[in-house]
């Protein structure tokens, strides 16, 4: 990126997120904006993306795209570089494209795991890099509608988990009888996630299926206010996610969340309930994994001029 | 029920069923209807029954109600025995009223679990007691929208444990992103249930909010068929269940299941997989309880008149 004005796009199913770099490498300016790729007509992508941050772009512009703008409903399908995973191998499946204005594209690929199941993500790989040292020994977690446990080892992903906690959540809350017991509005305190938490740590082994019904046994019973369900729940629900990835057998010393700061911080009180120290990485991991990734290929370049 | 006209009712959430017994003790006719509690208004359920069987009733006629419709929302709220809980506790806490005909109405209680943690259920108990002999220990597995595990010993439903099963089922189903791979109308084959058993069996530790996932992955690597998600996704919530239902210690020799043949059936495949015994119950298992526990309370009667 060096020498040359960047953008870095995080451009998700919901989100479109940009951020725009000077030749120096400083960080100018950044744009947020609900333009997702669900949002966007197949073969608009580009006109989408003029509309968003179209001023930003000159024949000289380098751009990269990371997240599900790079999936089969994007812009540019590029593949999966396949576990472990360098930040070179993930440099070398990108797939390039000319914008209109001259300035390139880099389209970064996902990573897909095959055994011991296989497993597919697109976007935290970038944020994995982003909030890793090269050479650190880390298990990275990324909350949110598909939640990921990543293993980082030797500078590369060794091996990664996916888990529907946000999604079988909203399903929980809005799809069976635990959320027609909730009252409409209702908030909810702090102190029922943390018994959802506490009750899903002592029944881990009856799993989610059980747990979660204590929702509905425990307001028949007035030990949970019906107004506490949603709180409860994600309590349940975050702490089977806990569960499950320290069943992974990773035994990390810490883990390290990377997500919005209100989650993070609900992920990190479940994960002292378990016993389990956390770190929250800084907000911007998205660039910090481009950045790596953009320094990497310049020195490549250089090399193959040297 | 010697001596007089009987009918035994299970009339739950959306299913209204009743069995009709001459003075002999012999079975004459059956009733069913789709007329559940959730559709009958409150207030309503005394001209409802009259509506489904109304010609069946005489003042001489001993009329016993199972199921939902003993609940809150039901005709006659009644309270519920607490474990361990014996046939002659569910008679004691039963409740009675009288038809305006004059027949003799028993409405029976459900019974309550609070220790570890609180579980309650209501028409699934006398199925237990009608499912086992008085001295059996046995572990009675009823599937369902509510699945329950039950262990019965010495007489008495000493715990049981609730899974959401059913209910999580179609949640995942229709409201996740696994359902909207799933072509409409997609029917699925029962290699693809056994896959998700087996899928299930492996990754029980990292527990159902990773396993559910691998749908997704594995259609997305062609190792599964759109229209098989729905079998695969079936295989992976009732292995949760059983991996659940093992986490419990009670380690059955086998387990007996109770329900609609083809639910059992599939739970019979699965626990197969398991390594698991399984032996189907009759399909009157309601209508035995009931027998029983009609015949404790004219020993009961019979033991004060000597």
């Amino acid at each position: 990126m060096a020498g040359r004005e960047a953008i870095i796009l995080d451009w998700g199913t919901t989100n479109f997120r940009a951020y725009r770099f000077d030749a120096g490498g400083v960080l100018v300016a950044e744009h947020r904006a609900a333009a997702g790729i669900l949002s966007i007509e197949k073969g608009r992508f580009e006109a989408s993306l003029d509309r968003e941050i179209g001023p930003w772009i000159t024949a000289g512009t380098e751009l990269f795209f990371s997240g599900m703008i790079t999936s089969r409903n994007g812009w540019v399908e590029t593949p999966y570089a396949e576990t472990p995973a360098s930040l070179e191998a993930l440099a070398t499946a990108s797939v390039s494209r000319r914008h209109a204005s001259g300035a390139s594209m880099r389209f970064l690929p996902g990573v897909a795991m095959r055994h011991p199941a296989p497993d597919v993500m697109r976007g935290e790989e970038i944020q994995v890099f982003g909030a890793c040292l090269p050479e650190e020994d880390a298990v990275v977690v990324l909350p949110g509608t598909h939640s990921k446990w990543v293993r980082h080892r030797e500078g590369r992903i060794e091996a990664f988990h996916t888990f529907m906690t946000g999604e079988v959540f909203a399903a929980l809350k809005g799809h069976t009888i635990l959320g027609r017991l909730l009252p409409e509005g209702a908030a909810g305190g702090p102190e029922a996630f943390a018994a959802g938490v506490r009750h899903m740590q002592h029944h881990a082994g009856a799993g989610l299926l059980h747990a979660a019904f204590s929702a509905r046994s425990k307001v028949l019973f007035n030990e949970l206010a019906p107004t506490d369900i949603g709180e409860y729940l994600s309590g349940i629900v975050i702490g089977a996610e806990i569960a499950g990835g320290l069943a992974l057998g990773w035994d990390p010393a810490a883990i390290r969340l990377v997500g919005e700061p209100a989650l993070a911080a609900r992920y990190a009180q479940a994960a002292r309930i378990f016993g389990l120290v956390s770190e929250i990485a800084p907000a911007d991991t998205t660039v910090r994994g481009v950045r790596r990734l953009a320094a990497l290929k310049e020195t490549a370049h250089d090399g193959r001029r040297s």
